[in-house]
């Protein structure tokens, strides 16, 4: 998760104050063919909508073993996470999960299918991982990455990870692994 | 899908031309710890960050019928699609595809299964449909459709569903049902 711009405060810090076409001053309130208050400018009368955004990831597998990335930025500094980011505009969700996992791992992986979609509705977000097969046990973390590493299931620092979604997706993926589940789709609300 | 905000131009029409905080002028360049371009603010040097957003929607069913609305609004208006909107802060996935199908076609529902993720790049969005079985057949439809009516398979209206992730989403529905497939998750990209 590459930048530290959505934190728990974003429902205030995201609000605009000027608008973004025309530098107007912004004013929040209720458009006329609408039902919620928007960001409306009061020089061109341009609406700005804000809506929450996806972070795409995946769960790589090695054996019995899973990959973990140490973190080298805030938030969560030092705490272990799955490789994960911000969607970007003009990729699919398996594109940026893949992306995310070269930058973040520097893993080799092939993409299985859309394993957890976690919402965190406090921080206006939709976290989707992907199960993953690695292809080799050669890592090369980026520079958000302290370590990445493979862990079994007795070793996962379960007091060191990062993001709820994170420990929400292990869980569910020993759980599955343990009852011979089909890792089927698992949605979740977190906080 | 309430308003017609992001079209296939949206790359060009929702860009930063001012900064959403200071007013100041946008510059798109890439920051320094970054790989993209980003709309960077010339005056107070904040950087605005531009994601795909999700729409989120329902398939609701009654017996071997299948729940449409006729849009009121552009885009597409005139031309059929499943109750659907863009996701909004402060709601889940779920209570989006809900709220969508209250406000769409005034339908009762019991939400079933993440059904569909359809990830649509050309507009920067990923579009997730539940199934969802209706409670009664009593519809309500809000100003933004036209009709809400309940179609057999052999009744749909194949030529002139509004988008493709609706003629995906129903084509999937009746392959499912005619094979006696479970519903599991369905994942596409489209154009």
């Amino acid at each position: 998760m590459p930048r530290c711009r959505y934190t728990e405060s974003m429902f205030l810090t995201r609000r605009f104050k000027h608008c973004p076409s025309c530098g107007g001053q912004i004013q929040y309130q209720v458009p006329a063919d609408d039902n919620r208050e928007r960001a409306c400018c009061t020089v061109c009368g341009s609406i700005h909508y804000e809506n929450p955004i996806n972070v795409v990831g995946t769960l790589p597998v090695w054996g019995d073993q899973v990959l973990l990335c140490r973190r080298a930025i805030e938030p969560r500094h030092g705490l272990w996470t799955l490789p994960a980011g911000f969607m970007e505009l003009g990729e699919t969700t398996a594109q940026g999960a893949l992306r995310e996992t070269d930058e973040e791992a520097g893993a080799q992986i092939e993409l299985q299918n859309l394993y957890c979609v976690h919402n965190v509705v406090k921080v206006g977000q939709v976290h989707l991982f992907y199960r993953a097969r690695l292809l080799s046990t050669e890592f090369n973390p980026g520079p958000e990455t302290l370590e990445a590493r493979l862990f079994h299931e007795h070793e996962i620092p379960w007091d060191e990870i990062a993001f709820h979604t994170v420990r929400e997706t292990l869980q569910r993926f020993f759980e599955d692994r343990r009852l011979g589940r089909d890792f089927s789709l698992h949605s979740a609300d977190i906080g």
